[in-house]
């Protein structure tokens, strides 16, 4: 049984982080990113890494008026002391359903890219096959308003492979869109979540952390939400409204 | 009543956030912290902003087992399935106590900033007597572990005027420091959090978004403890030890 | 320092709590009101506790789509897995806008209750007056849809009086209402705030733990529509009516 | 799509809740358990349901300093302005590990007292052996602490049979006991999480809400932790605590 912690220690004199003085070594000389990445894998992070990391958390801060941004603007309106309760609750809703996909992808693409290279293309085959099978959803593949195919996609992968990406995982999220189009008989395209895999993976980050990441990302944009409900709020009209289109009906 | 907002929309074709198109505009160009200021403030974000900000997300990610990270991992315990939840139960405990003083502090600096160059002296010994008449703590100053002042501070401050801070909000603070030391007659130094709040306002952040700088950053060191807790778990240990040392007792 | 707790304590044969054998002396013979009153307060409830509490409690357990149940609802779509987060989130919102007022007005109570029997009329009044010229609402007075008198009021302090409630508090509370219509000049009720408040005083619960009854309550109310959730999901539909109502723009 | 609900729906003079009304039909002649089975199921309870809600909810409003319980008091420290927050964090701990359980055996319960009455002894030896090939535990047997055996179960299983249960659900269980003995070669005794899921499928409780069920026990705890919390303090002695034997390492 662990009886320490490797992350962190603060003296009245020094706090060490991951084995660097904080005021002498990080503050002022790494970027968020960079700290992050520092805090969660225990060691610097490489260019490669920052600029993916730096990538992804841009592309999925921001989705507009979803439900956990809902949750926590209405939070607001009911405990305007709590600051960090609204930012909870919201939290509370980035789940399997919408943040799930990019860590399922994930073990699928480290199944594929540990393959050897010969067996990537059948192999990828027969995932699409099993899941057809089992009638569930490919992670990562197809979107309800993206239908034509996302236009985050190319863009992360191309982000990726410009800062010299590897590309083995790319390459199985290649493979895996191919298998669906032979396999479905239609393109299916990739989606955010499956790209999002794809180069966390390129960029080394295993995907029991990839929850994590989405939820860094997601808590900055609940923080601009709630900036917002505080200066031009919504929830008031949001809660009028919802009251009046879904009425109490008993018979 | 507002019925609209002004942060991101979605069609299929095009996310925009603040007016920006992701994809062609922000993705691979903006670090994490350029997007959290584009998101949280609706306008691109200086250098110095970026400066600040970054070196105030640095410096409050991490400070070891705390409270908030104790109740994050121990909720990792019991819920396993929700990543989320554990991520939430931590933030929830970035209260008023901790973590509220930054925002309280920078009210006080907007006072003193605030006034005519010639009456800022005056102010600050006032605002200082006013705490100690009403026996309330002036937020930001003394700390428990380090009393000799905390080693974070100057280096905020410097890194704030390397970049070209203005100056105004850290003048406030030292006069707070001095009339500090000439009411109580002592040393009291300025601890991390009245730090944050003048250079967070040098970079034209008003006060009511400083929680939510703080929780961002937390949100982050969270992450990491939840990865260790993951890995090296420690929490099952914590709860047997208390159970042992606090034990129940009725008579 | 504590280094102890009086609650509850567990061996391999006995589970105790406040002193009394869960097993022998509790399971099938108490309540759920019976067993809270016994855990919060470390004594056996008495008959008028028992009334009391449990009229409290239907009161405030359901008073439809909320804005605390929109958020529950919301957070179960997005996170499935996680029954206890989409509760969390909805307890989350029971914060000091809908739920604070019934502590804040018993420490008013408090005060009339506990001045010689001669001056309590003064003394409401003057509380009346001081709210006015702060600007402040006076806590547990109006209400933004039972404008003609709130009829949860009247039957909660009949059913405490039935009860054999001493009627300390509940005359309190008849004095701040009487003091209302003559510093305002017309009728502005007691609201189910105040009315919670006077009856749970009358109880013998101090204004501290009022919110953790109404926490109690309002958990078993985000438990059914939880359950009406995932049996006629309604989430979904309103998430697609704000995300039209409530449109993007940027100019 | 629903665009109804039917749970609540409150006007100026009347508020109802599942086709009743509250201040004359509900306030005063219902019980908390009363109440909230009627809220959860859409109709009044009986007397079975009542007596066996009660005495689950009893049996598990307590169970000490555990680690939801720790957060709670943990989060209270930090944000004493939020209590809902520190109830909220409590809460959300309340997952699958230690909570989820019941369900899960109510699941297995379903499937033998489902089948026909000659063919359940042996469908319980084969989920039995399903379990041990494929070496999960059968969910709400054995026990850390209570390796004798757990004193509740035998209670509860009697509290529910004197209150007329019709015995199906506890004769499931029965009969997983003894093929557990049967398989295993050894008594591996039924835990209070399985002897719960049994009696609460006597009072004709759903397995999808048995979740609910313990959260409203668990919220019920929680408050009374943070009262006690707020009158005699432990958690700021449990972070020490923690600090001093969870040191950090780094090599």
């Amino acid at each position: 049984m662990e009886k320490t912690t490797r992350i962190c220690g603060a003296t009245p004199d020094r706090i060490e982080v991951r084995g660097k003085d904080l005021v002498g070594e990080l503050m002022g000389q790494l970027s968020f990113t960079e700290m992050f990445l520092l805090q969660l894998l225990g060691r610097e992070a490489s260019r490669l890494q920052m600029s993916i990391v730096d990538a992804v958390l841009v592309t999925i801060m921001e989705h507009g008026l979803v439900p956990s941004v809902l949750a926590s603007r209405l939070t607001l309106l009911g405990a305007p002391e709590s600051y960090q309760g609204a930012v909870a609750a919201g939290l509370l809703g980035v789940g399997d359903r919408f943040a799930g996909t990019a860590s399922e992808c994930a073990v699928l693409l480290d199944r594929i890219a540990g393959a050897p290279a010969d067996q990537r293309e059948a192999l990828a085959v027969r995932i699409v096959e099993e899941h057809r099978r089992e009638k569930r959803p490919l992670p990562g593949f197809g979107h309800p308003t993206h239908k034509g195919g996302d236009p985050r996609v190319e863009k992360l992968i191309a982000i990726a492979e410009a800062a010299g990406a590897p590309g083995d995982f790319i390459a199985a999220l290649r493979l895996l869109e191919a298998s669906m189009a032979r396999v479905v008989g239609k393109v299916v395209p990739a989606n955010v979540s499956s790209a999002i895999a794809a180069v966390l993976r390129e960029a080394e980050l295993p995907a029991e952390v990839m929850r994590g990441v989405v939820l860094v990302a997601r808590c900055a944009g609940l923080v601009g939400h709630l900036h917002e409900e505080t200066t031009r709020p919504i929830a008031g009209e949001m809660w009028k409204l919802v009251e009046r289109e879904f009425p109490y009906e008993w018979t």
